[in-house]
């Protein structure tokens, strides 16, 4: 996809060569069309819209950044959506499509959809909960029954591949829809002779219920190294199955939105979103870390007579709260990840906090020990400064240490995303008790 | 994995009833028993090693945690190695581990391999760069001629995929091995009396070189929705696959190290890895943090006059420096992020800075804003403080956007990777900026 080629298309479009848009496309992935239509505009979008069979806009559709996407659909009549679209989708492609418009509009597309088990599907997909399996599963795998014979089950396979883009596992079923086992692929090349189902199935397959929350299956995934998991509801009947692209879209989501938030970004944004949108998702912790400035201000106007004995005080106050600050992150960083890949449990709670006190020591003594010889040699070693900022360093590493640590921990297990304590947050309040214990600490000594 | 059940096994193998602690295993998988085995201490680990087949075995090793395998490897001897666990892993996952150890320790561990052709692979794969395709490619696979016939395609393909675990693609080459096409497994079921291969199979199917940066292969993966993808050397020969499931532990690893080192974290370090480690990963950045607090305090000791005739100036030092880190931060992690997901191109850089200034100029504008009305509160309209405060926050604001944006860029634009820029780096950065802005601009209004 280079500048040159992009060009290229626009020119034909805007002369309406629709054959020489049709040629320069042929060939080209899904995936690559819908990057050529994220670079386009809405107008010229759909004018490549209509040179496609419905098999590919579909995909080129699911393909493309979800704000493009929006948007065209906004400019779209339902039924174009619903025959156009939805009717060459997989269930779970066309659920994520329809939940980003409103309840209007999704009863009008169902209405237009042929296929009245697709639609009931789809109705069925969108009641659960987005953040579970449920909410990320699709309808369309092979399913055989575990008594039937070979030959039965292959007649069948091959009936219901015929609507399937690719087949990663084959899921046994008994006479009650529950799953009993999985039929690698690999099997029916290598056995296709054994009289039963049962007998060549792998037998307890690994699953996840519809209730699953979302991180839980992502785990699955990762821990079995699967493609594919299928999904049962309560009593252990076949519902559906999640397959691996979508989990890996989850994973980096996941990984993108405990950065962000680390970062003080408190909403999903790119930096292709809009001016309006990228000022709502900063401004947020920014105006948090104004308060929180505004706070220490407060604070440090409590000690002015402390200034006015010690004026180089003043000089440390940019040290002391930026160390406090990059304690914390790390710190919290740490937990954070640890719990989000799950190497860390908040039974450990107690356990880690020891763990990272004896680190937060060992960081606290190299650091104020470095500070307190420069400062040695800048002002001697009568000055109250000398010992006093080298206290507070101390003081405020291990607070900030402990607190980094202890936060999250306690977040996750009130339920509380642990994300959103990293980053301004914790910097914030590690500055603020920062310049308290130096304060404090200060006047102690002098 | 609970607890109890641990303590069960414990228990078990202080008593020596091997029996018992394996039938405690049965119907365990294999990343399961890794997880058991990561709990357990080092000789117990190496009980249960011994009670598993050699399959299992090598199955448990891969799915281990990097440094309980590590320590492991060390007490075993490279026989053992080889023949217990190398033999009967996928060459990818061989070369995993032999990655960790020295290089005395890989050439005994291949004299014992007893399949020269798997340890022929090995060799081969050792040689490439890790963070290319051809360092996280596997060479078991199943290939086909273009110009089989279809019996004699399903009956090689029998012979091969007895050795493999799992089959996802079937790769079509030609007479001179290079990749021709993909046979999807369905079309095994659906159209299995097709004469030759060639007709069958899909065309020019996606692939990449021995040398493309894993960076590049996730983002291949992702596009196109694949389980695997072939990789292909100089002149198109097919020379091995990588498969989702390494795909998606370095799309975790990708995102968790930008968010580290966001977060002040110089290396990769988890919870559970011991204190050196975490000392040393967390020390780089606190010490460089802490020559920025000094500097910091050399620069505002220049500015004695300037305090001792606005005592209250000192006041402001946190808010300062505090939202100048935070909108550096954010500005940061947006243009990483953007790269990482190449939804950014460095082509883009001042498309990017002028996008900046727009956000920046809103908020650096509100904050000000505010923070004037509450100085106007407190100190009353005339004061330097009131309006030296307001405009500092506007210049920080605006330097820190602008700057947060540029250095990733050019950081990408060099080829050194933008993440070491954001966390620590751009807040110390912006933090000696910030008060050299605040000291001159009090300076000049007073």
């Amino acid at each position: 996809m280079n500048e040159e080629y992009i060009d290229k298309v626009k020119s034909l479009i805007e002369q309406k060569e629709a054959d020489q848009v049709r040629e320069s496309l042929l060939g080209l992935h899904p995936a690559d069309i819908a990057e050529l239509c994220n670079e386009l505009s809405l107008d010229n979008a759909r004018f490549i819209y209509r040179l496609l069979d419905n098999e590919t806009a579909a995909d080129v559709l699911i393909e493309m950044d979800e704000e493009a996407r929006k948007e065209f659909l906004e400019i779209l009549p339902s039924e174009t959506i619903a025959k156009r679209f939805v009717d060459y989708m997989d269930t779970d492609d066309a659920v994520d499509i329809m939940r980003d418009l409103d309840e209007d509009k999704q009863e009008e597309i169902l209405s237009h959809i042929e296929d009245i088990e697709q639609a009931g599907d789809i109705v069925d997909l969108l009641k659960y909960d987005k953040d579970t399996a449920g909410g990320l599963m699709g309808t369309e795998m092979v399913t055989v029954n575990e008594n039937w014979s070979m030959p039965e089950c292959l007649k069948e396979m091959r009936q219901q591949a015929e609507d399937l883009d690719e087949i990663y596992y084959v899921y046994v079923i008994d006479d009650d829809e529950r799953l009993r086992g999985v039929f690698p692929l690999k099997k029916m090349i290598t056995s296709p002779s054994v009289s039963k189902v049962k007998h060549v199935m792998k037998k307890d397959p690994i699953s996840v219920r519809v209730d699953t929350a979302i991180d839980d299956v992502v785990q699955t995934i990762e821990k079995y190294d699967l493609v594919a998991v299928p999904v049962v509801d309560s009593i252990g009947r076949l519902v559906g199955q999640i397959t691996v692209d979508d989990v890996m879209d989850e994973v980096r989501e996941q990984s993108e939105r405990d950065y962000q938030l680390a970062s003080g970004l408190s909403q999903d944004v790119e930096t292709d979103d809009n001016v309006l949108r990228q000022t709502t998702a900063r401004l947020p912790w920014l105006l948090i870390g104004m308060l929180g400035g505004i706070g220490n201000s407060m604070i440090l106007g409590n000690f002015g007579t402390t200034f006015a004995a010690h004026p180089e005080m003043a000089l440390y106050i940019p040290l002391i709260g930026g160390t406090g600050g990059n304690v914390g992150t790390q710190s919290s960083a740490l937990v954070v990840q640890g719990l989000a890949n799950s190497s860390l449990d908040t039974k450990d709670t107690f356990k880690q906090i020891l763990k990272e006190t004896v680190v937060a020591s060992i960081n606290a003594t190299i650091i104020s020990l470095l500070v307190y010889l420069y400062n040695f040699i800048r002002f001697g070693a009568t000055a109250t400064v000398t010992y006093s900022v080298s206290i507070s360093l101390f003081a405020v590493v291990m607070f900030a240490s402990i607190f980094g640590t202890f936060v999250p921990m306690t977040l996750e297990k009130l339920k509380i995303d642990p994300a959103i304590a990293t980053g301004p947050f914790i910097s914030i309040t590690n500055d603020i008790i920062g310049m308290m214990l130096y304060m404090g600490i200060t006047v102690l000594l002098s």
